[in-house]
């Protein structure tokens, strides 16, 4: 199953609170700003099937993900992919590191709900794109190895 | 397993020390402060087997929520139930959504230790009561599917 | 598998930014500041074959824990082991309660990546050493028991 998920970071203006579907709620340590060690952010993100941001919703990923590396980008994730179409209801439960440096990264599939009942696996990430500071794109491609 | 969640967030007051069992670690941000989103709770909350918050603690639930809609609240858990009775040792690890307008919320239990080894499943949660901003009791319904 | 996992928390100083390799993002709350009660500490820490931090690292832990007690320390952790040696590539995903008054922590890993393709099991920790604030170090065994 492939995916895209868009993060829209909240840059603080009051014109931003419509469109940004996540935001800081922990700023970045003083250990190493430049890389945003420590940030923590809260979201509430799209997810369409294409890479459009205006394609319809077809799940949303409600979880956060902080910054964690000194000397570069890296990432640490855990949310959950709520489905509630008409094609899918139910939830999948995603945990790991994203570790931006890389091509591609796998994270687990640890848990799942409704359609996804019980379903572990794969699920890889690479960056499609990102815009300044507030906008970045993953495709998502997901692997359910094992139901029960 | 049916058991009963109690939180009681701390409202900052000198007298509530003794009572909370959890307190906000981030506040909400501005991007939607109505839904809270953003704050970020730690708890360390007892466990009961009815809905009595003065039963016996039968368990512990230790971890962390946040608020994570723009437009109603709905929050994300991670947390562990740690049993150390005569009936139950040992631990149940779960996470996933909240989604707090639905009656039944269901998360994924994802590991666990002790009597509960390896065992995965669902946790159903569905609010049972909730008094202003400072105490909410859920029912929680954990089923466990595999063992190895 | 053997690991030992070394925590050096940022103290704040200038000459701490090289060797720090975790920092906390958000303070303790007012709950209960004496057993550091909400503490949030991000982390990108190295782990070793034997105790010695200038040993090679083969993999980083990077992840975040809270304190979570109000009469005591004790802890949450959720992490992944991130391998990448001759002898190892690939992922760990861990999470659970770090019950710090027991001498041995059952934590659950709930997925893996590369090498550790979706393994679950156990991971052991021991407090092998403390040094006030700053530093303390965890004897971690990981068992492995499924793979698919």
């Amino acid at each position: 199953m492939q995916l895209y998920y868009h993060d829209k970071l909240f840059d603080g203006t009051h014109k931003d609170k419509t469109n940004a579907t996540s935001a800081a709620t922990a700023n970045p340590t003083k250990l190493a700003p430049g890389s945003q060690f420590g940030m923590l952010v809260v979201f509430n993100d799209p997810i369409t099937r294409d890479d459009k941001y205006h394609s319809p919703h077809i799940a949303n990923a409600q979880g956060f993900y902080f910054y964690d590396r000194k000397d570069t980008y890296s990432a640490w994730f855990a949310f959950t992919l709520v489905f509630n179409s008409s094609e899918h209801r139910g939830t999948s439960n995603i945990m790991g590191a994203d570790l931006m440096p890389e091509k591609t990264r796998d994270l687990s599939v640890v848990g799942g709900t409704g359609d996804f009942f019980m379903a572990r696996g794969i699920a890889s990430l690479q960056t499609d794109t990102f815009q300044g500071q507030y906008y970045f794109r993953l495709k998502m491609d997901i692997k359910l190895y094992e139901r029960c």
